[in-house]
């Protein structure tokens, strides 16, 4: 069991700074963790001992007569060290301080975060924050996040990591995550990273079996630039990081300092850093886990000639555009492929690529023509745009596309939009491994975000 | 009345192919205007005078003994030359042909379209397409559409008029335009444009009382460029238009000819024409309507000096980078200003632009800080980025912002994203009249759409 583990995947869990009060933060993650279905033992310390929730309160750590793996520090910023003090003591692995009020405040708090990383210095003690939302893991229910299920949706159980060095960011993204039915393997916002970093994380999570592809929304690193190189170029080669670095213009990064007072460093470094360690990077959250969910998803691509195969032309035309800004080849299908597919094309359509299966496409038609692409060793993957509008393409579309993906180990990405019809197939679609995005664009991307990985893992 | 009025707004209509069989389009069509609550009168017109739906139909529309303001064409290809030289005898003004089959297949095809067009030249009858689904008027009902409400749905009211070169892609819209409540003025597929072209549609929309802001999904332009920035230039003075133009690389070029067989042009030339003429060009169908709801809804910002209110610091550096390059100024507030909402912020917090009003933001400092800013001769736009997972952020805050945008007459644009409670929330937002996108980016690049148009304006 690594050191970190403590904090995924804790036997017991103390929550210093439970409340009574509804609405307060130090009741809220006590009613969280209870609500998720968290089976291991919680233990609320308060100096009022009144019960909470129907759970014995304690004094302090140190009254809990068991093991401790995890204490989750929720008290005003003051008494944090003593707190930890008391931790130390008691011998705990892993703490997560969640009050704010240190060094993202100034001066002082600076001079208090100092005092409580001297506390924990030389000892295998480690914190997780201050000023942050914690972990949220959909596999064994830590919940340290105090935002009610009501406002703020959790993700259920998947193999994306997500971690966020900015809590307000991370849980917009977790809530929006839940909506779209996309999983995650761990969320983590580290916030000051007085002690666990940015490094530590990514080096963890690159062991971490649950964990597929990694996501990161960074404001600025925390650790040495020269050891986050030589971490994450180790991390890509076991599997793809996608990181969002916000700060990205001048002002951009005046607005990062006085955020969180990150140290920026300018974006042509950063850019130049990803490049080199095999981080991709996105333009936006949405960019951040399309990306991802197509790592999550699909196998990588051999090379870089894609077939697009589309019912209307326009989004075809669109899909073309993109694919040529981003370097990918589309190939004119040979005359085996056109052969093959000749019966179920109509007698006027002319074969191009994108091959446009027409407004009157029905389903046997997406069968034929995707699987001829990816049955050939012609096209290293597929890009099928479905748009359900057409009156003549079954709803049964969806299952052939689903069966063909996974017969065939070349990845398959879709794009569809509209209204609840679409949404109903586009669900399926999802739910069968394939993912669905709304433009052409974006399809796109997230294909070549495939093959820049595929290319990178080449060169190592 | 204009000519063109005469297909948005028949006192009645002939469906010339309109068909017994469900699953035809020449069925789908005329229960899609009997089911649209078309309130004029309907002829369905089929050599087989069973009647259809309840209705009496027609050999020809000569046989009508009424007068006819539009008539809908669906019949075969081969057969239309007939049907038209009918309407001519019948003294039709407006005609859609949705029979495809012409010149985007080759030849034959053109010939035929040819020999249509000899047959109205001269006179005063015009035709819309062929190879075109036609139009959709939420106002008057018209729909010939052939797709049915189930997989496509009709968008609402609205003041956002919608060209489309391709079909597809304008159902595809459309549905999603529903789907999302977004309202319409007019919707228009030309198809080959035979007869009426972009310009005739922009000319025509420039003059429409119902359209604020004009939509155009383009792949090449049909009339000569002279006479298009011509037109174009005449109609930005008076309204927005917002351009989707694909075929903008070298291989999406090649992917329009063998769709449609317009004229493409290299893109660099669109472009330049574009900027000519104010027209605001678009990067994806999102941005196209993304843009379209900012011109919907909000009045145009005097100057580029925007506000950005934030109760997330990362979602308000995404902003400050995306504002960076629009070229927006996002100034420091004044003292007065600083003065102004020092009452509701936390003592810790330290002012600049964005405005981070932090993760305890709750409604009425919202109400304070934008107010202040609107009412300030500082700014003359405000993006304000409501993060509802925040705790404290009560459900009112919508309806503050909602009465705030009202009082005063400056465009205020939002950034939400999340589940469902977000959604509910983002929902009374749109509903209020105020634009509510998923990403900082978005909001910030429509924010400065309108910028970019107001500045068009001014050098006129």
């Amino acid at each position: 069991m690594k050191q970190l583990d403590y904090f995924f995947n804790p036997k017991s869990v103390a929550i210093v700074g439970a409340s009574h009060k509804t609405g307060k933060i130090g009741y809220a993650i006590l009613a969280n963790f209870l609500g998720a279905g968290f089976e291991r033992k919680i233990y609320p310390v308060n100096p009022d001992t009144m019960p909470i929730l129907g759970l014995d309160v304690y004094k302090s750590v140190l009254n809990i007569n068991d093991d401790l793996d995890l204490v989750v520090v929720v008290v005003p910023a003051a008494l944090v060290p003593d707190v930890l003090k008391e931790c130390v003591k008691k011998k705990i692995e892993a703490i997560i301080i969640i009050s704010a009020g240190f060094s993202e405040t100034g001066e002082e708090g600076k001079k208090l975060e100092t005092k409580c990383k001297r506390i924990i210095e030389g000892i295998y003690t480690r914190i997780l924050g201050p000023n942050c939302i914690g972990i949220y893991d959909p596999y064994t229910h830590v919940d340290t996040l105090f935002l009610s299920r009501e406002r703020c949706g959790r993700p259920k159980e998947g193999n994306i990591a997500f971690i966020s060095q900015s809590g307000a960011v991370g849980s917009t993204i977790l809530d929006w995550l839940k909506e779209e039915d996309v999983g995650i393997s761990k969320f983590i916002s580290y916030g000051n990273a007085m002690d666990i970093d940015d490094c530590d994380l990514l080096e963890y999570l690159g062991d971490d079996d649950k964990t597929k592809v990694i996501t990161f929304y960074l404001e600025g690193i925390e650790a040495s630039g020269q050891k986050f190189m030589r971490i994450a170029k180790k991390v890509t080669k076991k599997k793809p990081i996608i990181v969002l670095k916000s700060g990205r213009t001048e002002k951009g990064l005046k607005a990062v300092l006085s955020h969180t007072g990150s140290l920026g460093g300018s974006h042509r470094i950063y850019s130049a850093a990803f490049k080199q360690t095999g981080i991709i990077e996105a333009n936006s959250w949405e960019e951040l886990f399309d990306f991802a969910r197509g790592f999550s998803t699909q196998p990588l691509p051999k090379g870089n000639r894609i077939a697009i195969i589309t019912d209307g032309g326009g989004f075809g035309v669109l899909a073309t555009d993109e694919a040529d800004r981003q370097g990918l080849q589309l190939p004119e299908p040979s005359e085996k492929i056109k052969k093959e597919i000749s019966g179920v094309m109509p007698a006027y359509a002319v074969l191009h690529n994108p091959i446009d299966l027409t407004g009157d496409a029905n389903a046997n038609r997406y069968k034929v023509v995707i699987e001829s692409c990816l049955k050939s060793n012609e096209f290293d993957g597929v890009i099928a745009i479905t748009l359900f509008q057409v009156p003549t393409l079954e709803k049964e579309v969806v299952d052939e596309i689903i069966k063909l993906h996974k017969k065939y180990d070349k990845p398959l990405i879709a794009c569809a939009a509209g209204g609840k019809f679409t949404q109903e197939l586009s669900r399926k679609l999802n739910e069968g491994g394939i993912p669905v995005f709304s433009t052409p664009e974006r399809s796109v991307k997230t294909m070549a975000a495939l093959i820049k990985y595929r290319e990178w893992l080449n060169k190592q």
